[in-house]
């Protein structure tokens, strides 16, 4: 009992009681559910890795954003994990391909660009079908470090634009901190 | 004491457990002190009044902005209200002048374009002298109606931009809401 507690408390978002709560719950189900969730959690495991072409989750050796051919090719989205990559998706505005470099670049954690899915990020960057690397990175010290570092290196290659800081919907201007303001107005738009 | 308790009650943000602590306060403190909040309370709203010029909070009949030689009279920054103009303030990056609308366009609480300090906004658009008006109005649908009103009334005059709309700093991709990250993405920008 204490080793299962221990294992959800390990999970993020859980505390001791969540865990408690969640174990308890578990024995007092059949004991098909538990063998089901094992097995699952085994599963997926085993079966889920990367994408070959992107980095993202994926049960195939190419991830089903990857193998669809109605997404444009020709606009690659780079974000730090796949969870961005869902983020993104959830909008269902944007129709292009991802890359997923699997973190941000943090010398005082000892993340340097060579952890990250750099080289096969290049490896893609044919002339005649990527026309646009959009940068869609966190807003902070991580973020920009790697956004900077990536479009010098990609610039060569095609056009590099990264996704607009700024004022969030239903923000009130007055409550925004001044980082987030100054940028907002740095960052201003010509209206079309 | 009752009223004075329902006097502190009706200001923003303080409940009857609040208004009745500030009221009991102000009872155990010397006289002088009332005396001198009325005092303050009444000069306050005999003296300080709105700037001729851009409609901002001032005791004289231009603001202390509007006679700063040093601030660049060619760009005008269009803002709701006072509160928005200091935190653009706060931000230390903004060297024009402003220009305090008194609110946003909204039809379900009856505000029209004409409660508003438009016609005198428009009045100082001297082609001569204003090169650029940023709309810094809030992400919400009055403030994108306002901002697409002025845009097309102003863009006769002169350039119309508007403060960037999309992740706030330190926010976290995974977190911001979907129309939020749509935003951000539809507003990217090309790295220089």
């Amino acid at each position: 009992m204490a080793r299962l507690i221990e294992q959800f408390e390990r999970l993020p978002g859980i505390g001791p009681r969540s865990a408690q709560r969640l174990a308890l719950y578990l024995l007092r189900q059949p004991e098909e559910q538990s063998q089901a969730f094992a097995e699952a959690l085994l599963a997926a495991r085993q079966l889920v890795g990367q994408c070959q072409r992107c980095g993202h989750l994926s049960a195939e050796s190419h991830c089903n954003i990857c193998v669809n051919q109605e997404r444009n090719i020709g606009i690659i989205c780079v974000v730090a994990d796949s969870r961005d990559l869902l983020a993104i998706e959830r909008t269902r505005e944007f129709k292009g391909n991802y890359h997923v470099l699997g973190g941000l670049i943090s010398p005082m954690d000892g993340v340097g660009p060579e952890t990250l899915l750099i080289q096969a990020l290049i490896k893609r960057l044919d002339p005649e079908v990527v026309q646009e690397v959009i940068l869609a990175l966190t807003p902070s010290v991580e973020g920009d470090t790697t956004s900077l570092y990536l479009a010098r290196l990609l610039r060569p290659f095609c056009k590099v634009t990264r996704i607009a800081y700024g004022l969030p919907m239903g923000s009130e201007l007055e409550f925004a901190d001044e980082i987030t303001l100054a940028r907002a107005l740095e960052g201003r738009r010509t209206f079309e």
